[in-house]
């Protein structure tokens, strides 16, 4: 089955075109441009180099959330328009879990910039290739997240594992980031997740196809000017 | 320092961006098109996408050898035409050095299919972030790696890993394969080994990069016709 796989839920962006497990072409960047004018080209220009069109891809897939809510909503527009329009099925995917698929370790720890003193995470255990999920997605204070880890080992992945390491590291010794090359989501880990659910029946038409979020948007109160007559 | 670093050593291509450690975009591709059709192109997109012109980037690296014949002439080729039009630095690095950089595990053997029922092959011991080569890159019979291996415990990296983990498996039970998105070799594990020789003042002009090569081209003699008059 191919796919044609995003992930936009942070500052990075990829776009990934796989055949079951094989990855055909992968594209990625984390050069702070937004995702809107940076992630279709991704696609085209992807699926161009390799000699493909929308008519080759079975199923289109997307890291739903949690994460920013710009970049989510960009993704999932994205992906709700390409399945509309070839009238495909999609899906969408923890962006916590398809973040974990890559990264090799014994326990993972996998953690957003959610602002406002808070990361959105998930506790992941590997046994070689098997994943267990240890809790559910969630936003939670980085001094809560601290007490929890405590002196565990653990690999940080996503757009805050920097934040969580620096804030962390004096009361949670045993922290470590993982690689620069696997530290960030990719849309390969957002495919990967997304076979085995498409192949259990669970992709969906486009316009049941929503992000999923943990929290309100968290939105600064304009300061008040004043008005000089 | 940017590099744009390119692998074009085998069947997959990949080109990226990066600024010191820190990844800036990476495309890659495994559909068995020519390099020489989408080398270049793919590094076109990449600097375009992310608001690039190759007078942002410092100097090019290029997977110089051992691999395949015309994959590494095209790579070599267009590193240096890249570098004598800019008029700025590169460098050919190893082949199997620079996909041993994104593989974890403590022993990694990196493997290319040679033909003729040889491998392009090298062992390197990985401890954290130290990775030290225990030997030389070289051609060997896969009977005679099989003999080295023996029960040792090994991931089998590169463009050979599937062959070799084939042919085998019966005789070297500890053998596994490196996971899909890190079996290949990337143009970053090329950033990463060209960071640290530019750094070392190792970069050289357009004129002094070649490909290196462990054995002549294998040339097939090519069928007797039978001239009908």
């Amino acid at each position: 089955m191919k796919i044609l796989s995003f992930e936009s839920s942070a500052v990075s962006a990829s776009v990934c075109l796989t055949d079951d497990e094989k990855i055909i072409a992968e594209s990625y960047q984390n050069c702070g441009l937004t995702h809107s004018r940076t992630l279709l080209p991704m696609a085209e220009s992807l699926l161009a180099g390799c000699d493909h069109t929308l008519d080759d891809v079975d199923a289109f897939a997307i890291a739903a959330g949690p994460g920013s809510f710009t970049g989510l909503r960009i993704g999932v527009a994205t992906v709700k328009g390409l399945a509309f329009a070839t009238n495909k099925p999609c899906i969408g995917v923890s962006t916590l879990e398809a973040m974990a698929q890559t990264v090799y370790g014994e326990n993972i720890c996998c953690v957003m910039d959610a602002r406002a003193g808070q990361v959105y995470q998930a506790f992941f255990k590997r046994d070689g290739e098997t994943l267990t999920r240890l809790c559910e997605d969630r936003a939670i204070k980085l001094d809560e997240l601290a007490e929890e880890i405590g002196e565990t080992s653990q690999i940080l992945v996503g757009d805050g594992a920097n934040l969580c390491y620096t804030k962390l590291i004096p009361i949670c010794p045993n922290l470590c980031l993982a690689p620069e090359h696997l530290r960030y989501p990719s849309a390969y880990g957002v495919a990967k997740l997304a076979l085995t659910a498409l192949n259990n029946g669970k992709g969906v038409c486009a316009n049941d196809l929503d992000a999923f979020y943990l929290r309100p948007p968290y939105i600064a109160q304009p300061k008040k000017t004043k008005i000089i007559v």
